[in-house]
């Protein structure tokens, strides 16, 4: 059983566009943060930090599909409700329900991999790498 | 057939994250502006001057589906190719291929649909509406 | 005496760019933020509920002048300490320290306009307006 | 006599808030994209590869003075002109003039340092250099 965890956020002025209501690429934001917050939550260090010591520095998404359910508006407050769904070699499959209360709002699911600085020799840019051992040790 | 549509646009280093590459929620950003200018070029008015005459205010995303193929950095040309794959009632399938000259970096399918603003007696928020004549006449 | 409002954020990672710190225009989107915040916590309602009673949709910025003292970077917690320095007719100074703990990290000092829409035959856009009695009264 | 150089872009309409207008920091965002806009058309490398050779990975803000004259909205095709009124030792004051056509609609008045990055040792983040020489010789 994978563990679920939550990311708050407020819906800002800014966040919206001339119809009133959330710019969509601005759930994409939400979820991104809510995905990092996912690794956080289960202790691994920041990238900077686990770059130093295994050459990941993040992981880049590869593939989405969402969902647009409602509209959300500023001064809502909302909920994303993060968990990782499947384990692949390299990548993994991470799904979002961003919540009003008890409304879905937005769903997303993701494909992102682990992935590494490629050096400039050979045309810099990122790769795919395994999840270092650390972290899978962590999200056991 | 349908058209297909041109919008290009230059990478900056503020689109950029702390891996030197574009932050993906951009390429949504870049993607709803080439939705946008698909129908500038067609003709169809800007969104405020429509809902004056049909109450449209504009084609928020229902459903997309994203492929990221290759990362992209600040100084990188690109060029959103914009088509309409299918027309239903409400909605629309718009889809979105990001190139860097003759290289994939990202693709799209988009479900979106014409809104029009719900008063505030029903609640606020928007509502989908069939398209209208004078934009059906224009994509053809 | 005027009061002092906080509002508080988390860095995330796409708020940084290449360079690893945060990009400056989030600053001021976090700024923007606080000073809504403010007149919230003020008890002023949303703008679309005040826009249906008195006209006014929003305090626009006018000017705004920012120091830019520490980086920022993902991971950190930061507190927008906010507060209203002068009252003019339709306009006011509102400040903002943005602090890392007790550390100043950013500050700006902004002049905002109440606003209300003009009409399409005025030409549209938007024009300053004398401060609403109501929110004056909440504003003490 | 210093040069001037000129960024075009477009206004979108997911720039604009719920007044349709442009939210204010995303002229940041365009003001920031013209700075280094300003390099590039001097001849001045891509940060990434300047940094490579003299450590310097950009030219962060310090302070900035800004005035919003007129709003726009998407649709708007925006002009920035921006020059280096003034070189300090390790900063300068770069200046940025967004036009409509003929019109005025944001000004700004920036300090800026050339930086590099401190290392993991010194704590991160950045600090300010001189002026590279390569760069120098190009800016004239």
């Amino acid at each position: 059983m994978s563990r679920t965890t939550v990311y708050r956020l407020r819906v800002e002025f800014g966040d919206c566009d001339p119809a009133g209501i959330v710019w969509f690429p601005n759930f994409f934001r939400w979820v991104d943060a809510a995905s990092r917050h996912y690794f956080v939550t289960c202790g691994v260090p920041p990238w900077h930090e686990l770059e130093r010591r295994t050459g990941v520095m993040g992981t880049p998404l590869v593939d989405t599909q969402a969902r647009f359910v409602k509209s959300a508006s500023y001064g809502d407050e909302l909920a994303v409700h993060t968990t990782i769904a499947e384990w692949r070699g390299k990548s993994f499959v991470q799904t979002h329900r961003v919540m009003r209360d008890e409304e879905l709002v937005m769903e997303c699911r993701e494909v992102r991999v682990f992935a590494a600085r490629r050096s400039e020799a050979e045309g810099g840019g990122i790769r795919a790498v395994e999840v270092p051992e650390e972290v899978r040790a962590l999200l056991g």
